[in-house]
């Protein structure tokens, strides 16, 4: 139905024989529920909704909810289908139920005497809050308001109903919009033109008097927007506001939400039609909202708020400041203890923490909701853990509760959200970005890495800002304290590394004018120099000027129990459920949880937060030493075989110290190191200066040195000369890699009497022949290693599935192949024809026509990836049995992709070390789904 | 075994038991041939080799072989596989053979009085020619060449004979090699430092006397160079020979052919004893080869040359010039009159054109060997054409006689062999790139597509240089009578347009240093500058200084009719068989065979080559028009959807126009009309004096021009915002696109009464759901233009699936998708992650190790893109069982792929214009083998 059109009651008696061809095969389209004949209950979300489903299992439960009725979820998909049109028999459904509602509280639906009012609500099968619309007082007009004041004794109240009541009709049924644009809309133009006639401030300060006045304002404005009346009979309102309810599914916000939220358009809402209680009918009454434990912590106390002589929508609004629950034992100690015995119930009941909507009216409480409440990943993790304690649910349940992503809250630092809104108050917040790397980081704006070194070597905190980074600023990317680049998106370079790096990293803020050279950016009007302050939250990708203050996650203090331990207590308890929540995870897992670390310290963190081995340590991040990028360029740069392997000399000892670092702290964990991956143009510079003082450096002449570097230059640099074509190219750099980790992997091996365990992997190989090549290469050089050390160590070869090509061949690849890992991110760049540095120019226009459901960069896409990961575990355990299969791409560390990995039969994950433990709860969530679903 | 140790026979009687064990399981593994007891025949070529099989073939036929024994291709394995160790048992089985030959012939060997005298040659499964290893006038030694000498009653000869053996012993089984510099072997300088002394200047004035003392300094040559003395026994002799020949199989030389020529390892060769027989023992001997054909035209006439009184290799050395076969007939009767006989019988009997091997000794012809004889493109088609006119073989046995490459050499122009080699020898050869568009062209070096416009504007003759081409220089390519590129490879932009034009393109030339703002190049040292003459030939990818003269093809002459058709007779006679085989094609293919064609003269040329309809039209060839190109710009440098529509309008009639004109000439065939493609940066210049200039021209300020140029600037375009991404993005785009087609479309139908039949291909679809917006904006547009203009064509709208996923996913695809079309370029791209652009930096050392068996952009990888096919033929046809497939890569002119898209099923190829009669050559070809292996 058009929103401008009067709505009319459907004509039900003419559909008498489609009704009874109906009834005979359905349970019915609508369930009521009330102090008798309930139908519904809580496991009823699908056809109910949840709120629906909660209503009636709080009616089973014989807790005081007003009587009402819930049109089901396949009313909406009928009317989504039938272009509005509603299943034959609904009209005399619904009116079956109006009828029990109206016997139950002795009320008329339409009566002047003794008027029954309804609510109208939406209810999906998940909360989708606020998206959806709502009606309230409906069944009020002219008549029926005049019994509402009699009955109440309150003319006042009964008239402030009304147009509240004429306000929200006309702007949910009748779309009534906003006139002007400022986008204030006519109702409250009329409601202050009003208080200016009245010369008073507040709305109550207006009498009844002034409030049956805007009535009638109230729908003139109806007839002048839509050419239609305020429908004045009961039952046109009603099929109204049901209808639009139905509607609301496919507005836009709501679809923009499921898309987001990945919820299905067929699911439908259903509509819970409810006889209305007043919280605003006077001083003893009121309404409020509380949870059964506090969701910002998890303490197991009783946690809300209320108002008095107030509406539920006051109370959201936030005009007058509510009162803490606890206050409500002495206001109201009936009702408070009521309500006490009824959210211990609910919980118990529910064997969840419960978010309840209650109103009192006149000294009597009424339920109006309950759900499972939101929850910070704080209150997440205790709340789990302390109901296992408790006996409420098992382990198994308590691991299942807790979203992985929750648990970054537990690890990032944070800003204090009230210095958050007092800086957005005082017009300091910049721009936005994506919320690359979570957490909050402020310092002193930098705009280039040596910058960000030197500053931060001088004690600075720093904020590393470039219009996009690269390898070359990995030093300066870890000396700062966040990351913030004006393109990229959430796969970019900035972002990957600096998840890794566990950095708050804010990217693609694309409203930022970075000028390098003049060492300053323009945003929204404002400069921004060297050496100013700002804040940027990762978290929400918000950008600040200035400085607000930060401070270190509790679990991350206590991992590395290097920093102060201010408010020990608290902070304790955080930590000690975190880490009983991981040990659980640990034991039901199944799958192994690595980690991407190329740095001996970078490994110590992943060792505290939990890996069982390295996944990928990138050889490349090691080159950009200041030792070593000289000999890295002067290999690169050498024009004969004999001058590479010069170069090549001096970086052996060099890359041979990096890795003797990493077996060291890795012990007898395995340890998957790859070959030299990214083209060589990315270790040398690009900018004339730069170019000059390499030359000088390297003592060549300058012009040699720029062509050589414009022939390093590629069209695609993704699909061009990297990878193991490097190696294949140039066998020298292979041979060198080879012997640095083979001698290191022995030295350590006799120094420590703990054997390394390197596992070595051969990048972006797409035919087997690639990788023979390169595993023969890496072979001899153990062997010759192993001979002239006296020394072995186990060791394994391998390559990364990365290419489309190498996952059909994979049969093939195995033959050659001692294990495989996923490198997907490549995988999915390459499957897809996305290039992801250059995705943002048309992604957002994906996401907003729901071309991608998810960005497949940050969630993998099972049916066309996954595909191809099937048919290489397939292909390659057909070869080779016993096959070690594992991934190393971003997915690696994003639970819906966990999930597909065990399904694959993965035998380990690999993810950045700030996501281990994301991983390690992940892994265990589809370990017991695999293990439900068995 | 290594080449400088002596040679030994090995000891056979210690392989008693193992020669019994093999007897019993194998047919032995040497063949005997001559008078009697050949075991062999021309079937048996896997095992004896091409060479051993046509010997047994013509002794069984009773023809003058002079006996021999053929050791088998298994011994080769074995050799290789053994580090050079032999079967056991060949030792006896060799004896006996060799006991055989010696009874038929009355000479032993190693007899001092009447030794018998052995030719050892290899002889693998294909020729090979020139690959591997011949020894010669072996079981000579300082007794028997006495025998010989007396048997000839020739002192001289015999001692030729004996120092030729020597010097093809030493260098091929000893491994003497070149002691200088400059590559001239010890041996040759030997012999020049005799003629020297002796004061002569040709080597027939040495006598007998000067011959033995060169077999001393030979001698002592083998012992100062290998340290071992030359063998005087002539088993050892035998054996070293043999087991040089077998070693020969691995030698780099063979091995890089096998590569080139797709002939797998494991073949291996066999190796041939004969008895020697003797051209150069006098005025009555002599040897020559011949051709049942001409292999030049395909003419029938006995076509060969002889000398008398030489040895094969004096024939091929070219030091003396031999004699055409006619004069045979008079010189020698008899031996002419049998070896006509001989030569007819033969071609008979093989049903092909043969190339015979024969020498006269003393009056007495012998035939050395026979097999179907090498041939030109023309000769290929005009010999199958005559051979099915004679009876001798069939249609489809001619159809699949010639290679569909070879008919390129029908199709391009020429330039004249005495030239090439002329300007070889004047040191006009500057350097050699890839072959990338077969044909000979010459013209002034430009060095811009302007200039090239303007040049030929001015009826000049110009060749387009470039480091590499782009979209913006189609115009200066077609100008151009050739394009010579330093950069890209034989799928590189200017290779497949000029393919597509049937240009002549050598690209990749990567010694040219050009320098455009100069306009000049250095090249081999010397310059060359805008406006001097070159000359290419993309057959062979040479290309010379200075003019050489080209002619058109006959056949293009023929078909297009338009050109001077001197020597009418001969070349309508090429045209006339180069017809009969194609409509033979025609009639035996089941494919359709379609082009890529986006300008009415291109559909015109492509019809006379035969089309079907039209596989790929890319619309954004035609942008660069010069009103167009205009219209282009604004539209990309829209600030709006509003500013992009007015810029598409103005394109509007100008690309409808272009559709029309494809459409009037393609009649009711199916014409494939791509959306969009190529990222929209490609269509804006990049250089600072171009910007300015188009800045000026659309009255934008240089830096907003420059600004939004960079910011179009992708890291890797190829997998950036391109394909339907612009469509979806820019939705106005494909509307604007639809539009001008389908208007175009309706005008042409309802003035010519024939309805036209457009296919609308959506680009880089990745998932189903960018297709549906795609193709629902074609729809509405195709209805409201039919509605508008109340005319109605038939018209489907597909997808080309080019990338990984689509591929995977062509299930889903097909629900909307009413045809798939295979871009395989960008599929290869995308499976092996290789840019194809960049590929020249490791591509070169992919093919010298072996990685690729062949180059993966110019034949199908069937393993792993096919894979990717397989998928998307299974997935699309379950979803749509008449879905139609095809596929417009360059893989759709290629035979081999062809082939393998007849085994997938696809409905047709298309190619580009030029490359039609190969891809309905191939098809035919495809079709034949399928029905036979059915």
């Amino acid at each position: 139905m058009t929103k401008s059109s009067a709505p009319r009651t459907p004509k039900s008696s003419k559909h008498g024989k489609a009704k009874s061809r109906r009834r005979s095969r359905a349970p019915g389209f609508v369930f009521s529920f009330g102090s008798g004949k309930t139908k519904g209950n809580r496991e009823m979300r699908e056809l109910l909704g949840g709120k629906g489903a909660n209503l009636a299992e709080m009616c089973n439960l014989g807790l005081p909810v007003p009587p009402g009725f819930t049109i089901s979820t396949e009313v909406c998909t009928h009317f989504s289908e039938n272009a509005g049109a509603y299943p034959a028999g609904l009209v005399d459904d619904v009116e079956a139920a109006l009828a029990r509602v109206e016997r139950e509280l002795g009320r008329r639906f339409g009566d002047a005497e003794n008027p029954l009012l309804l609510s109208v609500r939406s209810g999906a099968r998940v909360s989708m809050p606020g998206m959806m619309d709502t009606v309230l007082n409906l069944g009020l007009n002219d008549k029926t308001v005049v019994g509402l004041a009699r009955r109440s004794d309150n003319d006042r109240f009964a008239w402030d109903a009304y147009r509240r009541f004429i306000q929200m009709y006309g702007d949910v049924v009748m779309g009534v919009k906003a006139a002007d644009e400022e986008g204030r809309d006519p109702f409250s133009e009329a409601l202050d033109a009003l208080k200016r006639r009245k010369r008073v401030e507040e709305d109550t300060e207006l009498d009844a008097a002034d409030l049956r006045e805007l009535v009638g304002d109230f729908k003139a404005i109806i007839r002048s927007h839509t050419h239609h009346l305020f429908p004045e009979d009961p039952r046109d309102q009603l099929w109204g506001a049901i209808g639009a309810v139905f509607g609301s599914w496919d507005n836009e916000r709501a679809v923009a939400y499921r898309a987001m939220n990945h919820i299905p358009g067929h699911w439908g809402t259903a509509v819970n039609v409810m006889a209305m209680v007043f919280g605003n009918m006077g001083e003893s009454s009121g309404t409020g909202v509380a949870f059964t434990r506090d969701p910002a912590t998890g303490e197991k106390t009783f946690y809300g708020e209320y108002l008095m002589n107030a509406q539920g929508e006051d109370v959201v609004a936030g005009i007058r400041t509510p009162l803490r629950i606890e206050s409500l034992r002495k206001a109201e100690p009936g009702p408070y203890r009521e309500l006490n015995r009824i959210q211990k119930l609910l919980e118990a009941h529910y064997r969840d923490m419960q978010d309840l909507e209650f109103t009192i009216e006149d000294g009597r409480l009424f339920m109006l909701q309950c759900r499972a409440g939101k929850r910070t990943g704080f209150a997440a993790v205790r709340i789990a853990v302390d109901m296992v304690r408790e006996g409420l649910i098992s382990k198994e349940e308590a691991l299942m509760r807790v979203d992985p992503e929750a648990l970054n809250q537990l690890l990032q630092p944070v800003f204090d959200p009230a210095q958050l809104t007092a800086a957005t108050r005082e017009g300091k917040l910049l721009t936005r970005g994506l919320n690359a790397g979570p957490g909050a980081a402020c310092g002193r704006v930098v705009f280039s890495a040596t910058a960000a070194t030197e500053w931060a070597a001088k004690g600075r905190q720093v904020i590393l800002v470039r219009i996009e980074t690269s390898p070359e600023d990995i030093k300066g990317m870890q000396a700062a304290r966040g990351i913030l680049t004006a393109r990229g998106g959430m796969t970019s370079h900035a972002a990957l590394v600096a998840r890794q790096m566990g950095k708050v990293c804010v990217a693609g803020a694309g409203e930022l004018d970075i000028d390098h050279a003049r060492r300053r950016m323009r945003v929204g009007g404002r400069t921004i120099s060297e050496g100013d302050w700002i804040s940027i939250d990762g978290t929400s990708g918000a950008i600040y000027d200035g400085q607000l203050e930060t401070r270190d996650a509790e679990v991350i203090t206590a991992l590395f129990g290097k920093r102060r331990a201010a408010a020990a207590k608290r902070k304790g308890r955080v930590f000690r459920t975190y880490s009983r929540l991981m040990r659980w995870a640990d034991e039901a897992r199944t799958m192994k949880v690595r980690t991407n670390a190329d740095q001996p310290d970078q490994c110590e963190t992943a060792l505290a937060l939990g890996c069982e081995g390295i996944g990928l340590c990138r050889t490349e991040h090691m080159f950009f030493g200041e030792k070593k990028i000289t000999a890295v360029r002067q290999m690169i740069l050498a024009e004969s075989t004999e001058e590479r392997e010069r170069a090549l000399k001096r970086l052996l000892p060099l890359q041979r110290r990096d890795f003797e670092g990493i077996f060291r702290v890795m012990g007898t964990r395995p340890v998957t190191i790859r070959t030299l991956d990214p083209p060589l143009h990315e270790f040398l510079p690009h900018e004339p200066a730069e170019i000059r003082a390499l030359a000088k450096e390297l003592g060549v002449k300058t012009a040699r040195l720029t062509a050589k570097i414009e022939s390093l230059t590629e069209l695609n640099p993704m699909l061009g000369h990297r990878g193991c074509r490097l190696g294949i190219v140039y066998p020298e750099i292979t041979r060198t890699q080879a012997r640095a980790l083979f001698e290191a992997a022995v030295k350590v091996a006799r120094k420590t009497r703990r054997k390394p365990r390197p596992e070595v992997m051969i990048p972006l190989v797409g035919t087997r022949k690639e990788l023979a090549l390169q595993a023969e290469i890496v072979r001899e050089t153990a062997e010759e290693v192993f001979a002239r050390k006296k020394t072995r160590v186990p060791y394994l070869v391998g390559t990364m599935i990365e290419l489309p090509r190498a996952a059909l061949t994979a049969d093939e690849i195995a033959l050659d192949a001692e294990f495989l890992s996923f490198g997907t991110n490549d995988l999915t760049q390459t499957a897809f024809g996305i290039s992801r540095d250059d995705s943002g120019k048309f992604v957002p226009a994906y996401v907003e026509r729901e071309v991608f459901s998810d960005d497949p960069f940050a969630t993998l896409d099972t049916v066309g990836v996954g595909r191809l990961m099937e048919i290489a575990c397939a292909g390659g355990r057909e070869t080779r049995a016993d096959l070690k299969i594992g991934i190393c791409g971003e997915h690696g560390g994003d639970p819906r992709s966990i999930e597909f990995c065990q399904e694959l039969g993965l035998d380990y994950v690999s993810c950045s070390p700030y996501r281990l433990p994301i991983a390690r709860l992940a892994a265990a969530q589809a370990a017991l789904r695999r293990r439900a679903g068995a």
